[in-house]
């Protein structure tokens, strides 16, 4: 058993930041799974594995190839099935998509101008280009102009964090009494942030903040492996 | 075993609306669990079961009583186990309180302008006094000052759907190929909408308005055993 993690990095291979990279990351440690990190810049992806990815993660395992995070922790559910569950039963997997869903619509779009000058500068200058020219693209305005966004952001997203108070009133993590997937895609959007970023996103006794806090625990703390910005 | 559901209804006995007692219902027929459904005002609901309750759903399964929507999918999956899963494992039944905080914090609090007043126009004269005060103080505003938001809402309503539109990508529902109490705690929420008002919220092609239409039909059509608005 050989596994690779292709991870994004900025200009320091040893800061991961990529939120979906960091899903795996969890994933594969709730699973005991050891996994070799190569580090990558945006402008790297294209030339990895004989261009099987335009996208990271990407994990190897033997000669299997998988990309997307969620492909990935369903990859390693069906193929370590012994190890702790990622979903915790089909329910589990299935209603873990509308926890991606929130995550990717409503919480990472705030992230971006609260992150995205941050995350330039972080970056090797070839891929500082290829990261202006494309998100500028993307989100139709200069990476300036989304980061005025920000203030406004930060209060959007203590507001759209409820659903997560929501279900911390009745329960530790997303998964119940321990984590699972569920959370660590939630939590790989708090990372980013964290990894990125010095901007104050929660109060500290935010329920949200506790639970992340407790994330960071998890795993040998490995979250923790990488400071915060 | 004799079921009885207590139903939030307005002047019309025969047109529950409660977003939560829709849920119940729901979860009783995934169960394949007839109950007698007994129509209640909001003034009537302090008068039940000895006062058991400041809120319906209620649910009497012989002599036991419970009271709110997910304790009530939680009562239904322990007591009749041997029937369809309502969480489909405990990872299922973990993420759907993220499920219901998503609905209750983010798409609830938009329906409220859009219903307010077609809500009280629907209620017997005593039940329209208790629901105005009671909301007007909760609201801090009248009731017509809060349904003046409800363009706004329903502009915002739309793209606060899109972590469902996402899920629906995968998969036809919340639970996967097929529903899962997650799915019902949503469709509470549009069949809230479907029951008390004719507001069109959705566009006809919009994918959740197709996913609603699926669980319409479910269970012999129960959703549609009460009329549009």
């Amino acid at each position: 058993m050989s596994l690779t993690l292709y991870a994004l990095c900025g200009a320091d291979p040893a800061r991961p930041f990529s939120p979906h990279v960091w899903k795996v990351a969890m994933a594969l440690a709730h699973k005991g799974l050891s996994a070799q990190t190569v580090a990558v810049g945006f402008t790297d992806i294209p030339g990895i594995e004989a261009g099987a990815t335009k996208t990271v993660p990407l994990l190897k395992d033997g000669e299997t190839l998988v990309s997307d995070s969620f492909a990935i922790a369903r990859y390693l559910e069906e193929t370590y099935p012994d190890r702790p569950s990622l979903f915790g039963g089909p329910g589990g997997l299935a209603t873990a998509r509308l926890v991606e869903g929130w995550s990717q619509t409503q919480i990472h779009p705030l992230l971006t101008p609260i992150l995205i000058l941050d995350i330039h500068a972080m970056l090797a200058p070839i891929d500082q280009a290829y990261f202006r020219e494309s998100r500028e693209k993307r989100l139709g305005r200069t990476l300036e102009e989304a980061a005025a966004g920000a203030p406004a952001a930060i209060a959007d997203l203590r507001t759209r964090l409820e659903p997560l108070r929501h279900t911390l009133r009745h329960q530790p993590f997303i998964g119940g009494e321990t984590p699972l997937f569920a959370d660590y895609i939630v939590f790989g959007a708090l990372q980013w942030a964290r990894t990125t970023s010095k901007t104050e996103i929660l109060g500290a006794d935010d329920p949200v903040a506790l639970w992340f806090d407790r994330c960071l625990d998890l795993h040998g703390a490995l979250g923790r492996s990488v400071t915060a910005a």
